[in-house]
């Protein structure tokens, strides 16, 4: 039943946010939740429960071995926005996915994924076959997320080296701190200039902190925001049952 | 005990938000939360768990005696936050503090006003009997919550008239609809400077849509983001035990 007007914001679900990885981030991906959302007044706007907990362990140093699981603390958080009242999940932070089994066992509820969203976007912005640039840190490389979504659909990809992987890493690092200087913009940009150079037509930003410090107007390639991905899909699922 | 590196944050408090009111002023909010945490990595980064419900019943139209009551929309967020382990909540909102009783009275845990903190900052940022410029919206007026707060300290307030506050309404109303044009920028600066023209020697922005579009840059007397005060006592107050 399509339903306009007044007060049907009720009928929306609420969104659980899984947040704080990291906490830029997250701000990040709220905002971009507000932009792609058609309103005019509050109550146009979606509903969100925000856990933003930036004391989840490091994800880049579980993955190398080091430090405390991060994945019992997010199916903890997940089972908790659950419990109060969410009826999907989402997590504005790519590398964190590598734990999405603990967290989709911890929940009866859908999870929807970043990675799966971002990779459906690349594929409709660029021709078949088209190389993939994927632009991201050591850790979501090493998980393999986004080789493996891209090689189940066979589409080539323009990876970086272990060189360019640790020097975004410095980069993201120095975002974290605060940093967005001239330095780190240009300093990221040549790493996405660089896989540009080596054959991409379409680069993925599969770290919600390049979002923060590049965008699609500094390169001649479509740029997926995964941030904005995961925010349109957000807007999209929370609205489903409107606009049935 | 003074803590320092680590895994400290552990000890901060869980910051229960109030959010939506309106989404955009919460996303501020937590910005602004982010920019006065000296961090340099996410776990240096405070917790929150942020209900944003832009569904909540308009609080202008309920000063006015139309619509559903919010207070009790409020009421029940604030409840499910302190069931959800919030340890204190704040609002990053004016004027949904003249429903502050409604929400006190649902809770068990420390409720931290905006409209305490900014009149302190106000203080503290101005000469002894330097008037208060009252930057507000109808219903923030109508309430009477800095009016209050202000005469308990006996500090003069420079107050807007009717025509402005209702200017002031249409502006607030282009932010909430995305619009944040250099035509609303300067119709909000004007009313500004129309408060420091009659004596204000310091203003409070007591709308948390006003910093999205005014800072202190502007002008030429002190100018209280009520969003930002909010933000940095929130910041201290996630941190109270940690500093003992």
């Amino acid at each position: 039943m399509l339903k306009c007007g007044g007060d049907v914001s009720a009928d929306d679900k609420l969104v659980g946010v899984i947040g704080g990885m990291g906490p830029e981030a997250t701000v990040d991906f709220m905002s971009s939740v507000l932009a792609n959302t058609p309103a005019t007044t509050d109550q146009d706007h979606i509903r969100m429960l925000v856990a933003h907990d930036p004391v989840i362990p490091s994800r880049q140093s579980a993955i190398r071995g080091e430090g405390e699981n991060p994945g019992p603390v997010m199916a903890a958080i997940a089972a908790k926005l659950e419990q109060s009242g969410a009826d999907f999940i989402v997590m504005p932070c790519n590398l964190a996915h590598a734990w999405q089994d603990d967290i989709v066992a911890a929940i009866t509820i859908p999870f929807v994924s970043i990675i799966d969203v971002s990779v459906s976007s690349a594929l409709q912005r660029s021709g078949p076959d088209s190389p993939v640039g994927l632009m991201t840190t050591p850790g979501c490389f090493a998980a393999g997320l986004y080789q493996q979504a891209l090689a189940e659909v066979a589409r080539p990809v323009i990876q970086q080296t272990p060189d360019e992987l640790g020097e975004a890493m410095q980069w993201v690092g120095r975002i974290k701190a605060g940093d967005k200087s001239e330095e780190v913009v240009s300093g990221l940009r040549a790493l996405a200039d660089a896989l540009i150079a080596r054959g991409a037509r379409v680069l993925i930003a599969a770290c919600t902190e390049f979002p923060l410090v590049l965008n699609e107007s500094m390169f001649d390639v479509a740029f997926v925001s995964s941030t904005d991905e995961l925010a349109k899909l957000t807007v999209a699922s929370a609205r489903a049952e409107r606009d049935d």
